[in-house]
C-alpha cells in the first residue's frame, strides 16, 4: 500500500528517479541527495509507514536485516571508521519525509558531523528509576 | 556468549544492576544513566556484539523488533512528540560501550538536543551517484 502525495512511495515504485544501492522484495536502499557525509544511505520499507509504530514485525526484520547487509558493503567499499544508523520518529525528532527510514551515514574523525554527540551526564537516578518503572508498566 | 570485561554482558547476567524495563530470550532494554533526554533507554542483544557487522540476521530482527516494542511502550507512557533511535558503531561514530546497542531518545520541541541535526543541503550529484554506484557493486 502506498501513500499517493509519499516521495518516497514514489522513489520505491520507479515513478521518481534515485541513486539505488540494493533492493528486495520488502525493502530498498538508495543515496540520501542532502548527505550528512559522503556515502549517505536511506534503507526503506516499500510499503509505507509513517513510523516505527506502524511497521509490521515482518517489515522491522526486513528493514533492518537490510541496513546491516548496506552497513557491510558501505564499510568494504567506502571504508569509513564508523557508521551512525539514525532512524528519526516525528517532527520533534527532526523526521523530514513521513515514510519510516533509516540513515545510514559513514563517520571518520573531525568530518561534518563530529560536534554532533548528545553529552554524556549522570542523570538523576530517582528519576530514572521512575521512568524505566513507567514504561515497564506496559510491557 | 559473552565478553567478561564487558559492563553490557554483566547487566545481561544479571551480574550488574541495572533499571530493567523489558526482557526475552534474545534481547534486553534498560534505562540509559547518562539520559541524553528523559526516558532515554536502551536495546542490547544478550549475545555479545561489537557492532552491526557482526550480529546474526535473527538478533537483527530480534533486537529491532524489542525496539519497536519498547518506542510503542516510551509513546504510551512518556508521550513525548517524538522519539529518535540511533546506533553507533565504532568510536568515529560516537560508540562509547563496545557492546552493539540501539538508544531510543524521546524527543521533544526545545529539548536538550534540539540543536543536534545535520543540515540538510544538496549534495554533489556526481559524488553522491558514484558513491551509491560503489557500495552497491558488493550487493
Amino acid at each position: 500500500m502506498s501513500d499517493e502525495t509519499c516521495i518516497f512511495c514514489d522513489i520505491a515504485a520507479n515513478k521518481m528517479p534515485a541513486f539505488r544501492i540494493y533492493e528486495d522484495d520488502r525493502t530498498l536502499a538508495f543515496a540520501d541527495i542532502n548527505p550528512a557525509t559522503p556515502g549517505h544511505t536511506l534503507v526503506i520499507p516499500k510499503q509505507h509507514y509513517v513510523n516505527i509504530m506502524e511497521l509490521t514485525p515482518g517489515d522491522v526484520a526486513a528493514v533492518h536485516q537490510t541496513v546491516q547487509r548496506v552497513a557491510r558493503a558501505i564499510k568494504a567499499t567506502l571504508k569509513p571508521e564508523g557508521i551512525m544508523i539514525a532512524q528519526l520518529n516525528g517532527a520533534a525528532a527532526g523526521q523530514v519525509i513521513m515514510h519510516y527510514h533509516v540513515h545510514l551515514i559513514p563517520r571518520n574523525p573531525g568530518d561534518a558531523l563530529s560536534a554532533m554527540s548528545w553529552q554524556m551526564k549522570p542523570g538523576d537516578m530517582a528519576q530514572i528509576e521512575k521512568l524505566a518503572a513507567q514504561i515497564a508498566s506496559v510491557l
